[in-house]
Formats: structure tokens, sequence, C-alpha cells
């Protein structure tokens, strides 16, 4: 069965599955412009940090190709730079978008010194080059699910089948397509080695309950949800064999920010003397940050713990806490940090930074 | 200012507060009989281990008071028996029904042998051992509180006010007024010492967000919401200095059954150095019981999981495990065990089982 599809884009038209509406309804909504994109990033239609990274570079080809043409080079990477600044300040924990920003600044900068491409064709490239992101998210996750199932299944020689917990979504939700933890996990189940994923909520936001459940509905993956107060409690009944969460954004050290709640399940793990996983993509590694401390963590509204939908949940006039990340020290990635370049100890990232 | 009340007796008339339309609501429904206290217990209307044990009995009087005195004790004591077996399967992990029922049937066995007692004399003391539960419960739980309020300042003595994480709600609303881990909480606020107390929202039934959120705001103590996702963020961010938590039954060896969670905060609290207390009634130990792996888990329903009221928040057809409870094992239970007579290690419980 094909895997959900979050994001389409067709020459020039990008529509994403409105994420705010999920479990209830599968409804895409179009987006026209950059500020389109914000908006939905910053409102969490969509989500994930390779997602939002795609959306917003997505969004600006959308402007690109009904850009009439501007006068000069300069004059066309100033307005994709402003167009990439702004996208930068949708949400501030993910480094993917600021990355594939760098990225294309960098690809700017050399088509003006290229005295060989006038405007329209350098036009052209940066529009090639945000449209290449979606094909290949997806297939740099492939091979995090490759990689990630490989050393998962060799670690657990002796077990015919295996138990993995996740947390959040992480799968064709969060990304272009197929997904990163949740990419393994699909890995794992295609090679007839997965017994039960086991879901967490992943409060106070309901990523795991709506949306990794609704992908594992989709696919009919074995799976069982949980409330995130139930790890510890499944790790011991269910002796689970590994826990592979994504990352927002990963330290040069390994040191990674991932949804709130991460942090728990790595001591959790630990205790329990099960694997702990982080998969990503090299585009969420953040090499000019030497460790997790200077990672800034978003504080989301407190209607998020307060409310669902209309529905009052917390005590009126009650104070809340609500960051939308933690922090979870390298030491504690005991599996190893899966990318689409093979599976890494996270002190072992810097040597492949420029493979 | 005055602690709320969840349960309201008087001459025959029993009324509780229907804590499932909290915090929306605070409207208080009557108790006519027996079979109205087992129904509003498995429906929540009323829970907390010493809560429900209360209603139950309490319920007894009510119909007590109002049948007409038996042609024997002997008939009087079936009655009650009967009504008693009844009650003890409204829910199964908390003991303190079971326990007033046993002690309820060993008065009744007391009366039968004593001649000089009539049938109307023996229903009267019935009814008056049941009624008692009502104000020695509160009478339990102020000592609780003092008693955990003096161990907890005693091992911080060189901090002027503690930060303290709770779970679930073990306050006015769990039992007959003040609580057991709240009620240490609300010691150590009325002793000017508690800097700010954490409560966990305790998914998937938001006892923490509904209720212990709503007595915190009622009584103004310092309080901060947070996700059960966020307890070891919290733990490390805010330095936290105890965890204390309530039970649903302890065993012989101090392995504490308590609400879902329970488990993997005790972990948390050890591997960030924080001390982890269980606060109950001496009527939450059940020394029948050598340790916590004969404790029956209740599993609760999946719509507790996937459902808000009326809105779906998880996907369509996913499974879910939903167990009400979790045991700590005895040796996570840093701190000690609160009771009203004294804070006691878990190995130092059976010496004062007949205190």
């Amino acid at each position: 069965m094909a895997t959900l599809q979050a994001i389409k884009y067709n020459d020039g038209q990008l529509e994403i599955l409105d994420q705010l509406l999920l479990p209830e309804s599968c409804i895409f909504i179009p987006i026209f412009n950059v500020e389109d994109a914000w908006a939905a990033i910053r409102e969490m239609k969509v989500r994930g940090a390779p997602a939002i990274a795609i959306v917003g570079c997505l969004s600006l080809a959308v402007e690109l190709r009904k850009l009439a043409a501007p006068e000069t080079k300069e004059e066309l990477c100033r307005f994709v730079k402003e167009k990439l600044d702004y996208l930068v300040t949708s949400r501030p924990t993910a480094v993917n978008t600021q990355l594939a920003a760098e990225a294309c600044v960098k690809l700017c900068a050399r088509l003006t010194d290229n005295t060989s491409v006038d405007t329209t064709a350098a036009k052209e490239d940066i529009i090639k080059h945000l449209e290449a992101m979606l094909a290949d998210d997806v297939a740099d996750n492939l091979a995090i699910g490759e990689h990630g199932a490989r050393d998962i299944t060799k670690k657990n020689a002796t077990k015919d089948k295996l138990r993995i917990l996740t947390h959040c979504n992480t799968g064709s939700l969060a990304t272009a397509g197929y997904g990163t933890a949740l990419g393994v996990i699909r890995s794992l189940h295609k090679a007839n080695k997965l017994d039960q994923v086991y879901c967490t909520e992943t409060r106070p936001y309901n990523q795991g309950s709506r949306l990794t459940a609704f992908e594992l509905v989709y696919e009919k993956m074995p799976a069982t949800l949980v409330c995130d107060s139930m790890a510890a409690a499944a790790m011991k009944q269910f002796k689970i064999d590994a826990v592979i969460v994504g990352a927002d954004r990963v330290a040069a050290n390994g040191d990674t920010a991932n949804k709130i709640g991460t942090y728990q399940l790595a001591v959790l793990a630990k205790s329990h003397d099960v694997l702990f996983y982080v998969a990503a993509p090299f585009s969420s590694i953040d090499f000019q940050i030497p460790n997790g401390q200077s990672i800034p963590i978003e504080e989301r509204p407190h209607s998020e713990m307060t409310h669902t939908g209309s529905i009052r949940t917390a005590a009126a006039g009650i104070n809340c806490w609500n960051p939308g990340f933690d922090v979870t020290p390298a030491e504690l990635i005991t599996g190893g940090i899966i990318t689409e370049k093979g599976v890494f100890k996270p002190d072992q990232l810097a040597p492949h930074q420029s493979n």
C-alpha cells in the first residue's frame, strides 16, 4: 500500500494536508505563497522538521514560478533571501529550514558570480533546486529506513520480531514521505521484523494519537497507542526492544532536541536496558552548535494544554509550562543516530559532515 | 480558606461532587443507596482510593438508616455483608473498600456474639462505625500532611522553599478532605515552605489537569501544570526537590500500585536524585499481599484515550493499551511511605501494622 502523502506539488501548484483536522477529516489546502506557508507552519497545519523546511521552500518555488523575471540576478537573489529569512522565523527549534535557506543563498551567490548565467536561467536553477527537496527527502528517508532497520535487526539478532516504541510523528506527515523514525519502523515491517509498534499520544498536541496512529492504521501495521505516562510500564511489560524517535535539531556532539518527552523516554530506555535511537536526515544536524545547551526551545501556547477543541480539560486559572521540545544528551542515545549516510554513535557525526 | 469538600454527609443524606463535570461545573449529586454509590464509583464520578471506600460505606449507612430494623442480628449482618461484597466489586485495584468491608464484617460478628446488644442497637453501632470513616479519614490526612511536611523539610534543611511534583489527584477530591500527597503539599504550603507544586496532567483521565489543578487554583497555591511527558525535563530545569504521590494499594513489602505513570516518575526521580514519596493512610496497605506482583491492575476503556468528550483525539481503528495503574517497586520509594503513623522506609511497614 502506498504511504500517505501530506505534501503534494506539481508544476508550481502546492497543496498540504491540514494536519489540524486529522484524524476527523483529511483535507488538503492550497499554499499560494511564502506567507501562506509561514502561517501554515506556525499554526502547525504542517509540522515535523523536514516537512516544514520542504513546504517553506516549495512555497518559494511557487512564488518564483509566478514571478516576472527580475531585471538583475542581484534583485532576484535579494527577493529569494528575504523570503527565506522570513520562513526561518516561523518556528525556532528545528534547524532544517535554516540550513535549507543557507544552501539556497549559497546557490544564489554562485549564480550571481557566474557571468554565463542570465537572470532567467538563474531563476530556473533556483526553482529546480527548491523543487528537488521533495524527492531528495523521500530518497534520504528510504535510506534512513534501510540503515536503521538493518542496525536494529543486527543488534537483536536472536529475536524473530521486534517491539518498537516511538514518540510524536515522524512519518509521511512529518516529511516529504516515508518518514524518519517511522520510516525505520516501516522498513522493519516490510522486512517482516515488526512484532508491534507502540506509539505515544505525545501530549499536548497529540501528534502520536492523531497523526502516527493515523499512519499506522492506514498502513495496517501492528500498533498500540499508549499514553506518555505508560512508556516505562510498557517497556517493562512488553519487553520493548528499541525506542526510535526523530529530531528537530542535532548538535555537533549528538545532543538532540526533539518533541517534549523525548528526553524522559531516553532516561527510561536506559534504565530498562532498551536501545535508544534518533533517526534524522543529515540536514537536521547543526554542526554550528557544539552541544544541546545552545538549541533554542520553543514555548507553545498554554491553550494547547488547557483545551481540546472547545472543551476545557484543565481548571481555569492554572499556570502551565508548555515547552515544545527538550534536549536528550548524546550519552543516552545508546543505539545511535540513524541518517541517510548510515548509523553513527553521537561522537562519530563530525567526520561525515561533508561526505 | 477551607479546602474543597467533595463528600457531604449529614443525618443520612449523602451527596458527592460529580468529578466528571469538573472543571466545567461544580455539581453535587445525591447518593440514595449502595447501587448509586457502586455506579458513581465505577463511572468515576468519585475516585481516589480513600474516597471510594468512604462513599461506599456511607451509602450503606444511608440505606441502614432507612431500613426497618431486621428481625435478627444475623439477618442484619447478612444484609450488611451482601452490600459490602457488592461494593468491593466496583473497582479492583484499591484495597481500601475491601479493608473497610472486612472491618465492618468483624464488627458485625462481634455484635452478633454479644448477647447484651439487641438488633436495633447493633444497627446503630454499625451506622456509627460507617459514619465515623469520614472524620477519621480527615484526621488521618492531617496527620499524613504533618508527618510528610516535617520529613521533607528535614531532608532539605538547607533550602528555604521546596519544589514538589505530584501526579493524579490525591486531594480533597480523592479523600474525605485535605488529601494524602496533596495533603502533604498543603501542609508544606501552610508552613510557608512551598515554592512551587508541579502537577502532571495524568492522562488519559486528566485527574491532574481537571482535579488537582482545580484544587490548587481554589486554594491559591503556587502551581504549574505540566504534561506527563514533561516530568524529566521539569526535574532537570526546575530542580525539583521531591515527588509525592498517593497509593491505591501498598503491598507488605512497600511495592505500591498507584495511577498509571507513577512507576515512571519513580524511575525518573531516581535518575535525577529527586526524593520519591508515597503518601497513604494505613488502610491502603494490604499486608495480605507480599509484593506488587499480586496487585490486580484494572484495565480501563479505550474511549478514555481516543476521545475527549465528543471530540476524537486518536485515529479511528487504533488499538489502545489503557491500564489504570502501575506498580512502583519499593526500592524506588527513596523518600519513604508517609502514613498517619509516621514516615516509614518500605521495609519498615510491617511492625506498625497493628499499632
